[in-house]
């Protein structure tokens, strides 16, 4: 991924937010639109949901969804810069979500290109239904072939499923500990009664593994 | 919340009820944009719904839809100004719905400045369901936190049921002496096969109270 | 209902449908939208549906969706201008649908004037599990107050079901003999595994008793 | 259906996928828009479904759907020519789909015009619960009259389900062998937990069919 060109900012000279985001127009537009898509589709409700999306993997920036914002109506300033502490990049930004933990640990665990954080009804429904069993298996459906690299209906997708917590840092060291190490790689986890992590080599990719994985959690959803 | 700049209304000479509403622009478009949402989404079919907006709290002024109107194509005649006694404040005005007088029991009890009354499929089943209990307890769950104030999925969440009556005066009287000393103070209350009333400090968050109900709503009625 | 004017067709000179239909854009273009509005609500799919207005109720004349048309895309052409006896009032006009001589019907025996038949998922499930009952009687529901003269939500509506059948004649008969007699005076019935008529003084009210049945359908539909 | 015309393509100099494509505009935007609606109404997300439109059928030539495309966002060169053996018949083409050989076989085998392949949750669901029966039998419903050539609702149709499999030559030959000779010609199959293959004389009246099976599978879905 190219990295994009922005002005330096100097600290002693307060940068408008606008300045801060100047450059990543292209990328803060396309979470725009993944958030009024994605509202519109039940996704992400009330103030639910985060997005993300990796600028450079070394160091780690990453841009990331102001918290607690309407995720249908995302202004061009609802976004964060934030490095691998999940500290701002620079100055005059807004709050970033206390969940950015976890967004940094799939980009440097897995090396996530984009992260997308949803929230639906069927997913929420299942985190609690499977979550005895520690996730959820799904075999034998023509839709796992749109998740990355699966190229047959055979494939046994294996989605964790993390009891919810407020103490953010706590699950992160947990993903970083349990994900890397699965064979094959999960394409997505669930958290309980909270909704569902997905993740892809960018924004595109990522967008169709909620697809896929929303319709697979309603097939099975209605299924129960 | 400031004091709209409104003409001042002569009783002599007949105000149109655009006059009426001049300088309520910003309100009364809001409420409109709600209703044609809440019609797309569901939430206000038939003549169901009123939506409501603080205009001035002492002396109480609301805002309020005119009875009986499609709340998809609410046009900006379709609203009413009423004091605490549920008066229009000017003449010329629509009829305003026999439910004002909850509106301003929620304004004048908790405090609201934007009350939002909708009518969805999961709440009339759900207020149906659950009326014997006398409410509906949900906790754990991660969306709750979109209600204003709370902060964790663990809060547990008191929805009240009240039965359903064409006497609303009576109804009214109800919620003023429930619902401000229960603690913690509800964010909402159904009321049996009828629906559901939820409100904020402005009409961004009320909105997002709906949402979250709704959500929540949905999740739990697919369960039963 | 105001007459409206149309030109006096001369069948030696063949008009065009355009001419025939000249006078009644209006309603032409009111019919298009409920197409347009209730396909995408899942209401009218396939070539199911047909949408009425009486022009003129002595001698009847009533405006009628052509038989078999795409009813979300509608264009001005596909309607037909029929008598008391189904037959086209003008020449040059595509067929109408056999079922005519329901809406004429309706028209006569109940002076409605407008007439909407919609298939909808949830109607056709109950019409099915209901059948045997002859009827689905709701009671206790607000919604029910969007039925034009229900003023309470004690008000107990009858829907009644009739078999279906492809000799609409005769289930013509059955309506003028069962529905004016019937105390109070249904707002809407149903075909077995085939949909809803319902009605109104004219279009926006049979529009709103679509939403208020269709809402009510779904609840009931749930709680099977 | 008329040939269309298209420039002579020489393999010496390589065309743009433009140019092979020139000619074939109408086709090629309307299998847009049926995307674009299909993706809407949840029947071809993540990267599911194929639609073709038959060219020529002597020799057969099929613009189709290229693989792994977005079907909510298809471009102008999402799309390939290919004959009756499934190779492309200009250069300078995007890859086409396995399931290419499906809709050859259909082509061929019923003489379809055109051919909707999509994925929908309760296709996918019918097609697993009914599996062991070999098909879906749906008898006594009106939407079944929206099926070319069906006239009432008492007709039976039979819609076969095939075992998945990612042999797709296998599943072409199966095709022709069962589809052609059953009586009444059915008008479309599911595959198992895939979805559903339907087909009409052209674009108009394939996508009807998708919108009647639609329907049905979900008023059958809902029953189970």
């Amino acid at each position: 991924m190219a990295k994009a060109k922005r002005p330096a900012i100097r600290e002693d000279i307060p940068a408008s937010p606008r300045q801060v985001l100047r450059g990543l127009e292209y990328h803060v537009d396309a979470l725009r639109a993944i958030g009024e898509e994605f509202h519109r589709r039940g996704w992400s409700l009330g103030t639910s949901s985060n997005y993300s999306v990796v600028i450079d993997h070394a160091p780690l920036e990453l841009l990331i969804t102001a918290s607690g914002k309407d995720k249908g109506r995302l202004t061009r300033t609802d976004f964060v810069l934030i490095n691998s502490q999940g500290e701002p990049t620079t100055i005059q930004q807004p709050a970033a979500s206390a969940e950015r933990h976890l967004h940094i640990a799939l980009a440097e665990a897995l090396g996530a290109g984009a992260i997308l954080h949803t929230h639906s009804v069927w997913g929420t429904i299942l985190s609690d239904h499977f979550h005895e069993n520690g996730g959820i298996a799904i075999k034998g459906y023509e839709m796992l072939k749109g998740l990355e690299g699966v190229t047959s209906h055979e494939h046994r997708e294996w989605i964790p499923i993390f009891e919810n917590t407020q103490d953010i840092p706590v699950l992160a060291a947990q993903l970083r500990e349990n994900l890397a190490q699965m064979t094959p790689t999960p394409h997505g986890f669930l958290i309980r009664r909270h909704g569902l992590y997905t993740w892809g080599k960018d924004l595109d990719q990522a967008r169709r593994h909620v697809e896929v994985f929303e319709f697979l959690f309603e097939v099975l959803g209605r299924r129960l």
